[in-house]
């Protein structure tokens, strides 16, 4: 599924590209100025001057709605969700890190990251809407497929994909962007040797949590 | 002491400021197009049209000059040697987490910190000169305050190490830029207990090194 997709049905009129570039540019608008969670379907196509409905006609959830907004050539929790998916029994931490690295490296993904990582690092607006973005779609995939939520409160799994998100953001920004040597030069299996028990302790491992988690 | 410091000798002559000036300017392009690695006092000296001595008596050494060009209010491994010294017995990275986040979070260093990693990001030219200095002044630091270079080879030494800085790095990265909920409403000593671990087996642990390094 690309996040770029045009309307499922045919037969649309010359006007619809007007339309939904009007949609995007509102969405685009509001993502910066409300945050990922702030900005409603209902708010972006009142900017936009049209109908609830032909939002999600042209463009479904929210989130494909922010992937077309940041031009994303895939829909995040979708492409995470087919890179974990089958999880293997054993080995956890090393899987997430291999599918993580395999699909930042991807010449289709590479760009993108770069791009937004950027744009977060430099810009307080787009850090709150990327934050928001990871929290919420990112993070919450990998809590999802991994099945945290069944294990414990939602604070302690949003502490324990938190510090997830540490470390593989920091892999990506030694890697990708700094490009550390011993980092850059390792290959996505080392990495995923190396770093993989250190995701997998933070997923399920015996962490100190925090005392007011109890 | 101050990257900032004047020259120690008294009875400097007016032209003086222009001269360190001029050393600084010259500094500053040198480093941002020849690396730190790539840039010498000696090339520095010639393009300021002054005798190289006089850069050393002015700044002292080349990570002193860069400290001084780039406007950091502390010379890097000074302050990090500082932080980390006396080494507890047992506990390294707790020790090594607590120390790292109240550098950074110190009023003196937060901006610079933040402006650094900005540049980092946006600046291909900036992120060689960065990762070079990162890679000498500081991951150089850190393994020799933490005796690791008596441990194994270099290589091993240097991939030890910059898992390290992956880790500290992306803690940075969602703490202070994203500034993700749960990481950044975590205490310091929470974070120490939490992430300490990894660092302690990044440093001196049993991990999975590459076969290349045997």
């Amino acid at each position: 599924v690309t996040a770029r997709a045009k309307p499922a049905r045919s037969g649309r009129r010359s006007g619809d590209s007007g339309t939904s570039e009007a949609i995007l540019e509102a969405a685009r608008t509001r993502f910066a100025s409300h945050g990922y969670q702030g900005a409603t379907i209902r708010a972006i196509a009142a900017q936009a001057g049209v109908d609830p409905a032909l939002v999600h006609h042209f463009y479904g959830t929210k989130e494909a709605l922010f992937a077309a907004a940041m031009r994303l050539p895939v829909i995040p929790s979708e492409a995470l969700t087919a890179a974990l998916t089958p999880l293997p029994a054993v080995g956890l931490g090393e899987h997430l890190v291999r599918s993580a690295l395999t699909l930042w490296e991807s010449n289709e993904l590479k760009e993108t990251f770069l791009g937004l990582f950027r744009s977060a690092v430099t810009s307080d607006q787009a850090a709150v809407m990327l934050r928001e973005f990871i929290a919420e779609s990112i993070l919450g995939t990998i809590a999802l497929v991994a099945g945290l939520r069944d294990r414990g409160s939602a604070a302690e799994t949003d502490y324990r994909i938190s510090l997830v998100a540490s470390q593989m953001l920091g892999l990506a920004l030694t890697r990708l962007v700094l490009g550390l040597p011993a980092i850059a030069g390792a290959s996505i299996e080392e990495l995923a040797t190396s770093v993989g028990p250190t995701v997998e302790r933070y997923l399920t491992g015996d962490i100190a949590l925090p005392e007011r988690f109890d």
